[in-house]
């Protein structure tokens, strides 16, 4: 009886192991590191807002602000001759209408204290208003100064620019602008509006420069012009030379039945000639315009920017009268006078795309009005289909950059603990991605979001804001890198701690989403923003959807978003379709207002796939958080992806890290790319473990009575 | 030693039982019926078409056939007067440009033996053609006799019906048609391009009527029109009267700023008044026009075509001058003489939508030029829109319709291996259907199809073309109803033998095509079209895609096809929103050409979701078929959608099949909608079966030591 007892105890703990071998099918935490470094539970997190500093309420009247010294110029004659004017509308961008204009062109900055994309409007006599986009209200109201109303330039219920200053300004007002600094659709519009009301626009491009230059306060002066000089692209990033893509350019010319095209965007520069310049604070691009007419190749660009080897790369000096084989380098400013008298007949104006703003009011109204043909710059398609080269650059870049980003994670992890806030993470982030080799610059301005800021699509970090990191909330990271070789741009969404059920859903949503549309394969005449719902049908499952699109064309050692496609549901203009070659982000979050946000954003190469279909491969190569990764809201298909990107992670990532002598790096990257197992894979294999611990444990229950039987 | 022998054996024993228990976890067809009768593999499989009749190429000379009766009619002053005529143009549709016209509107057949869609072109001296759409291009080469030419009418690189007549008719001819039978755009597209080569479009409305009038051969001769009256639609099944309907169009007439609107649309024309006829083939309606005037309801219906309840209903007997509280019943012809001489000032004149065609060239025509206002009928989107009682009476016509497909599918599987083929299958499905209560007729004709009839999306079998049906490979069945309550439409795709991978794999990819679609759930704003990548995206990962939209709009006891909303996204205009109460199909297809076809199609109807977002829910409960289901393609979600799907067929369906006493059915119901249990479910938990099953078999083994020990 004594033996009967034992096999029967011994038989009901095998059984045990049984169902717990069992259980591991399902999870795979235990073969993963145990969190670093368990969170003191006495740390506790403050939710509240830091205190917005008390507003500067003097400026509305003040003389000498920048402000009041725009005021009293419109109505001083030694500033505007005869042209007194009732208003001025400050536009944010440059004469190229960049999307993130440098220090020296932030005139909007200078005037209103706002730092990001906006337009405002100054009356002579009464108000000044600024308008921004929709996410960013609340840090503008927050930020500026009681002289300024604040106003939802994406909110069509609310008072636009025109309808503003047709409210306020007098009867038959005079209104100034700078017509460089704005589309010729945008000034088509203000001047029909403000017309119809009897008001006059004027085109002012010097008013604001001169203020500007005047200021005596060294805080507030005008920048210098960076001085950097322009540097050649390398011909293996390049793959072309800069005749190849001059010809291609004029033979489209020829199809569209024009002598000449103006190309004002800088990058469409920087890739036509083959340059990388330092003017712009997130992207390697060189102020400069060009006309490419039939006959000529022409250079507008200040004076010294083009370093000698570029010059001569460019065949500057080989200029004799009708050589159409040199490029001819007049100075910047040049380009108004030259366009205006340009012996060229017809002349392609490039007009607005959805990232690309194309020509400035102030190039299209210097062409004679029977010059001018208004249509999309064919440069854009042209550099939105990557060659081999620049393929080949993206994926280096993007190697170097899962290096960096690496680094940086594992860094943080061990760190996360003691004492970070929103602005260190960031300084860290771009401190480590500046240690690699051919980093330029950054590709956007490094966003780190804790706990609530996370929730906020455009939140931006101020000392004023930066939320000290504790390891209750998700944290996202949002960055990106210039090299010589390539952009990129990457988004991570971290915890520091255990992360709540919640926490891990909306993450587990978001990756879902970005294997939605990493997986899609599409017919190739399908227009890009109509891939969006597959993007975005895991989150609005959820009933989750986000204000930015899913994602946008991103430019090779060029602008991080470029055209022509945009992966956004709620486009209906500019539809167009993905080509191989393209590059694309994807970035699909959850913003839980008020809480925390989860956010992924991968780079993909957009490649071909059999029967005339598309598909997309992640050139992005960093690892996700395991630990706010919910497995069991994963399907088989999502799993293998998964586990697909993480071996390609190991393969591609691993010997580079090793390279570079980073073996803690390497194994936290291996840790964090373990294979998820899959449930049904041990389901279909009747050799399965369990099996054999149920053999095995019969085994020893008879062992044990023949034991005691003999 | 006995003993333990056999203790052994019984240990091995149990453990096979033990693994095979776990095995049920991932395939639950041991839980279901074998085969009902394994197939003979004598059984041969025969791939050719069956061999097309012979062409009867007399016709071409014929001068007793309808064609050579119209040729001769052309130069014939006692049939034309002075219009002699150089071509022919003959549409396929009736006054009402409805989609399936009734058989005494078919001139079309008459003429040129086509009964499909399409256009025809006669010319008096020389060839004949006949466009049709892309898919019934084969069909259409195989049925006409050499007289005709055949030209496919989607194919924009094909000659158009202007082009070809300008190509083969003599110079200035003057070509003849019906412009009672085709749209304002049509006609006036064929006008503008015959005109620019000098030649002249005649309306002539009586000369195919007249030849057809005539035809003296009893199996050629006009069907008599039919003769069976309009009766009311139930107040039950409409939810509103026709009064509050027509108040509803007069305040969106008023809106629109027009005084009257000219009704043209059958199915517009029931739901506005509210009943129903028997003049289309698959449409309960009823020939009539209406006009709508902010001050009249008229009626133009045949004489004697409307019941006397209708016509108390709709207080015809109530009219005295200037009375807009009844309805003036009018012959049906009389609606061109009265539009001419309206007394209404701005008239709408509904325009082509997308299975919608608009009014007809000659109710366009007719209304004087200064009162035309050509815009889309504001009825198409109160009708897309179900009130409750409209959306009660779709489910209990799908109720009765999945008793009607239950039934004939059960009872096709039993007798699956004795000599069917698609027709007698066909006709199965009409005889079954009919015995349902509420049942008017079919919603479409039926169409079955095996093998590699089914990888042809426009697949309709003939007698000649009929296939016999064999174990080995797919039928795909297509059908519906017209219940008084509602309209149904289904397609489901069997299997009478043991299915290959191929076959599994597509029809399991079609399931996961109308799962994707069925779970979606979409902001209000999303385009009905721009769903469509959620819907092919499982088939598209397999390159697979479909020419026919994935769905569109449904009526309700109306037409099977109706605006706004159509599920394509090659679709670019005339883009229209989900609703809540609209109800739509989705008809995901895999076409494997020249082996077999797998599409499944279910009615959706939209629901409303939380956070203004829209999501679906299937009308249609009809199950699946296991055996061509590859549950290892399907993911958690879809299990559980499967099972959901599975579960309301069983409570719905269910206790409709006892209450009308089809025990067999029931459980054959019962066995195609067994839950399939999730591969993870079980590992969740940990007293599952397998476990039990351990222990017993363990108890087994020590008692029978105990036994062996005593």
């Amino acid at each position: 009886m004594h033996i009967l007892v034992v096999a029967c105890l011994a038989s009901i703990i095998t059984i045990e192991v049984c169902s717990g071998a069992r259980m591991t099918t399902i999870t795979t935490t235990t073969t993963m590191p145990p969190p670093s470094s368990p969170t003191p539970l006495t740390m506790a997190y403050s939710p509240e807002l830091p205190t917005v500093p008390p507003q500067v309420c003097t400026e509305a009247t003040s003389t000498i602000s920048p402000l009041g010294r725009l005021r009293s110029a419109m109505r001083d004659i030694s500033y505007v001759q005869k042209n007194v004017l009732d208003a001025f509308i400050i536009f944010y961008t440059d004469e190229h209408l960049s999307e993130e204009p440098s220090a020296d062109e932030r005139r909007l900055e200078y005037f209103s204290g706002w730092d990001g994309p906006g337009t405002a409007v100054v009356l002579a006599d009464g108000e000044a208003a600024v308008w921004v986009p929709a996410g960013d209200v609340r840090r503008a109201r927050a930020v500026l100064s009681c002289a300024w109303n604040v106003l939802d330039a994406d909110n069509p219920s609310q008072t636009s620019v025109a309808e503003w200053i047709i409210k306020y300004a007098p009867r038959n007002a005079r209104i100034g602008a700078d017509s460089r600094l704005t589309s010729i659709n945008q000034w088509q519009m203000l001047l029909g509006s403000l017309q119809r009301e009897g008001m006059s626009l004027l085109a002012m491009s010097t008013l604001l420069d001169q203020l500007w230059n005047e200021e005596l306060d060294p805080e507030k002066r005008r920048p210098e012009v960076n001085r950097v000089v322009a540097k050649l692209h390398n011909s293996s990033y390049t793959g072309m030379t800069w005749r190849q893509k001059v010809d291609l350019v004029r033979n489209e010319l020829r199809l569209i039945g024009v002598d000449a095209m103006v190309v004002t965007a800088l990058d469409e520069v920087a890739w036509l000639l083959n340059i990388r310049g330092r003017d712009l604070p997130y992207a390697p691009l060189l102020k400069a315009f060009v006309v490419v007419s039939v006959r000529e190749l022409r250079v507008y660009a200040p004076a010294g920017k083009l370093s000698m080897p570029v010059r001569e790369a460019l065949a500057v000096y080989n200029c004799f009268p009708n050589s159409n084989n040199c490029t001819r380098v007049k100075d910047y400013s040049d380009i108004y006078a030259d366009l205006r008298k340009a012996t060229e007949s017809k002349i392609l104006i490039p007009t607005e795309g959805t990232f690309q703003r194309g020509a400035s009011a102030a190039i299209a109204q210097i062409i004679p009005l029977a010059k001018r043909l208004f249509q999309p710059s064919p440069i854009l398609y042209f550099k939105a289909q990557k060659n081999q080269a620049e393929v080949m650059g993206m994926h280096k870049a993007h190697l170097r950059d899962a290096v960096a980003m690496c680094t940086v994670l594992s860094y943080l992890e061990v760190v996360g603990k003691s004492g970070l806030n929103e602005l260190t993470v960031a300084t860290k982030v771009d401190i480590t991605r500046g240690t690699q080799a051919g980093y330029v610059s950054q590709s956007m301005q490094t966003r780190v979001a804790f706990g609530p800021s996370g929730a906020e699509p455009e939140y931006k970090a101020t000392a004023a804001t930066s939320r000290r990191i504790f390891p209750n909330s998700t944290i996202v990271i949002q960055s990106g890198g210039q090299y010589y070789e390539g952009t990129t741009a990457v988004t991570r969404t971290l915890h520091y701690g255990s992360p709540t059920r919640e926490e891990r859903r909306a993450y587990t949503t978001v990756l879902r989403s970005l294997c939605a549309l990493a997986t899609l394969q599409t017919p190739s005449t399908l227009p890009a923003a109509h891939t969006d719902p597959v993007a975005r049908a895991p989150l609005w499952a959820a009933r989750q959807d986000y204000a930015p699109p899913t994602g946008y064309g991103m430019g090779a050692a060029l602008n991080r978003k470029e055209d022509p496609v945009v992966i956004d549901y709620r486009q209906d203009i500019n539809l167009h379709t993905f080509r191989e070659g393209y590059f694309i982000t994807s970035e699909p979050a959850w913003y839980e207002a008020g809480k925390f946000g989860a956010k992924l954003g991968n780079v993909l190469e957009v490649l071909p796939r059999a029967g005339g279909y598309l598909g997309f491969r992640e050139a992005t190569l960093i690892p996700y958080e395991y630990k706010l990764i919910d497995r069991n809201l994963l399907t088989e298909y999502e799993i293998k992806w998964l586990n697909e990107y993480n071996e390609r992670i190991r393969k591609t990532v691993g010997p580079e890290l090793k390279d570079q002598g980073l073996t803690d790096v390497y194994y936290w990257m291996m840790n964090k790319t373990v294979p998820i197992e899959s449930p049904r894979a041990k389901k279909n294999n009747p050799n399965s473990a369990p099996s054999y611990t149920c053999r095995l444990e019969i085994i020893i229950v008879l062992a044990a009575f023949a034991l005691s039987y003999y």
